[in-house]
């Protein structure tokens, strides 16, 4: 077991762990306005060290590499204060299903396009607890890291909450309903949505461009999933508000997706009731097949030129070797539909991933 | 105990340790003049491995983030010869006793004002020997990390040394005294001095700027400390001569500091006589309570606005709920006195921090 | 035995292993035209975290640190299939004998000028397989490490083998015969050399500027060496043809590097018959002299005023410590001979190496 990997004291009350995933992709891509091109690269290249210390406290320190650059994922402590788990520091904000889900465990190689939508890691402060098959979370984040002093330093801020309940939560059934929202104060005026299709372009191939006069953000997620035996069915869907001052009125972005994936194998995607989240396949040569659309629509965000509506059908198939190696391959074809007329474009590619984490 | 988070060889002669820190701060600024704002940072993510070869060869590799760059902190091997401890890589120059203890072991949230005198780490060869109660440092230094080749490299150099005697150095009771000096030569001609208050606002709010023609500085630094039980008082005092060519007079630039601290439960500051530095409160559920004053006037260094004389009043109190994780809360009061007229400003922060280290 | 400093699970089938190395350089340099100056640095600053999962497949993720930037040097994934090992990710070329010689275990402080033909890691699939004395690899590659998505992404390609056979393989005596062959799709239309001399000026003293309307490169290099007892020789020669478009023709760049080695203690270079590499001299107090010819002609390349054909004659003497701690010492003769009149130049160099690995 993967889990022995470990360093404890005798009395097990501090412990060090270290863990690392690389995901390899190489993608095809038949593109048709935008120039995308053909390649290969390291799509996660990550560290982390976790453990206990004096028995009550948790620390987690992560980075990956991107682009050459070392960033910072987890990076928090935590303790429980009767019953309730605290955390400081860097870490995903309580929103979204598919972003809570580990990008080990995920179903397709990119979440879906709605992904765009969830706050992902900030710094800030959060709490959470729940029951067997149950659990609420709520925290305050500010702007995501700045290590070097706050000098000039953007103050946003956000509030954001999710709860879960899991009315089955057998071995392998279950059913998951949940919802999160999130309050965001955008102080220096401006946001921007990069939207990739579910493949890495590296870029957003619609975007926002800069959206100006921004005073809030309100954001709204519901979420469901259902497990039957081999069968499971997941979907989402988001709404975010962009208020704007200066008169200016406000824009509704939304999107969602649903995917359905079926072990052919005959095993079942392991759900976590009390986190109200998807985990590790614990399998082995297991083969496993899902569908999944998605759409999100950015166009009232901006008139940008590079904005708009984007719809994507995926299909993959993965191959578990065993519950720290797989083998998964996408078909992506994503449909584009921009605010300005005439560049309107229908992309397809093939993704191949070959993913170890320890 | 964390000291048993390591790997080692049957025989003790090989061994790996990890080790990391994670410091988290939150900011709330009164600011005057310049503009600061409010923000929280992750102002510490450090990793390191250290350990022996051989019995006889030991090193540390250590890189702490900063900006998503990666700085190396401690990369070096060293090993004794005939009593004496020899260490190559970079590492501390031996100056300043708050300097020279750990971030983790401080006792405010940032060092005192006068630390923008203390060299740090660089690249050198240093050696130090001593006794139970004594000791004696000194190494010869170049730049700091510059692992792009040699190319184009501005070649300063320095001789540092320090020496330490304590008179009573007992378990709860230490006097300590030392001295410290170095000689820099400063072959690119320029130098710069940029000073924090003790909150980091992430650039130093007074500040030299490009301070030019600059042939050497010679540095000296008394340091004094008293534990009596839970009391304890500790000051530093720094001197720095700026040697200048083209017929400019020298700058003398000064400050130190003076602190009282206070365990209300009653511990003490450990104190290591053999490296003259403070070390890891071992205590759970402590409070400690402390004050400081700063001062450093920069102004003979350079006409620049931003140029200047600042005092620091700070109070602290510190919570450790065991001797890896403590919570710290400090009051700074800065007062800046520019060398230009109308610029003086008074600045308030509050800032908490979060700190754990395994 | 440091290989023992690894965590492994109870069956073996799980584990993992930590290492780094830190190479520390002080160079003295009597530069002639081009001013280079002296300099200390940290050459090698490098972590890993390897292991097995599931009993059949390997992993290693390692980084190195330059000039604060994080690069990532070996990330791969490998597993055996039906006796062939296959690796995926970013790993070396199968290409030259001294490339594939790990830095930790090359004779001389830097690789030989030849190197500059050496395609060193990228990213790729390759499969090797042999028997005790002989072995094969080849694989496919792409460009380098772009982990930021595949958007502007030059898709350069390779095709790259290497074949050795050992017709002596015992304990203190080899013969070691290989040959190793790259063709190498350029789509971007450039390509350019930077020569070093054998220390690290980190620029490149001979350089060939960007070579235009690059169409392909065809890379073949041959390489021989003999162990006998405490002697050793070694060598390799590059042919690289680059081919052009436009009615432009092909620039022929050569070079080569033989070196003489004696272990004045007795000891022999550990060569590694399956892998026709060297490997780790373990031995205590041993000293290596050494001595190396070097020579490069990059000038049909391009007619910059940097380019030209560059000599090195370096002596050695290395200092083992045991075999994880060495001290080297290089004295560097490089003759410039540049394509441009008046430029041609001789540089002495003296480097010292403490260098240490885990």
């Amino acid at each position: 077991d993967s889990k022995k990997l470990q360093i404890s004291s005798r009395d097990g009350n501090w412990s060090i762990r270290f863990g690392g995933r690389l995901h390899l992709d190489a993608t095809i891509v038949d593109d048709d306005v935008t120039q995308i091109g053909n390649g290969a690269e390291i799509r996660r290249f990550w560290w982390d060290v976790s453990g206990k210390i004096a028995g009550d406290w948790k620390y987690k320190l992560q980075v990956g590499l991107e682009n050459d650059q070392v960033r910072i994922k987890d990076a928090y402590v935590s303790t429980d204060l009767g019953g309730v788990s605290v955390t400081a520091g860097n870490h995903k904000e309580p929103y979204s299903l598919e972003e809570l889900t580990g990008s080990n465990y995920i179903t397709f190689i990119e979440r879906g396009l709605p992904n765009v939508f969830a706050p992902g890691r900030n710094i800030g402060l959060s709490a959470n607890t729940g029951g067997d098959n149950w659990g609420i979370a709520a925290g305050f984040f500010t702007d995501g890291i700045n290590n070097g002093g706050i000098n000039n330093q953007t103050t946003d801020w956000a509030v954001t909450g999710r709860t879960h309940y899991a009315p089955i939560a057998e071995e392998n059934r279950a059913v998951h309903l949940g919802v999160a929202g999130s309050y965001r104060g955008v102080e220096n005026d401006t946001v921007s949505f990069n939207l990739r299709p579910e493949f890495n372009d590296g870029r957003g191939i619609v975007n926002t461009g800069a959206v100006n006069n921004v005073d809030k953000m309100i954001q709204v997620g519901p979420e469901a999933a259902v497990v039957f035996g081999p069968f499971s069915l997941q979907g989402e869907y988001h709404w975010t508000t962009v208020e704007r001052t200066a008169g200016l009125g406000d824009a509704d972005l939304e999107g969602g997706y649903v995917f359905a994936s079926w072990f052919v194998t005959g095993q079942s995607r392991p759900y976590n009731a009390k986190k109200g989240t998807f985990g590790r396949v614990k399998a082995e040569n297991a083969i496993e097949l899902a569908a999944r659309y998605s759409t999100v629509d950015l166009s009232e965000a901006s008139a940008a030129a590079t904005n708009g509506e984007e719809d994507n059908y995926t299909l993959g198939a993965n191959y578990y070797f065993n519950p720290n190696v797989r083998l998964m391959l996408n078909y992506i074809h994503a449909e584009v539909d921009r605010v300005a007329a005439g560049t309107d474009e229908d992309i397809d590619a093939v993704v191949s991933r070959i993913q170890l984490d320890f």
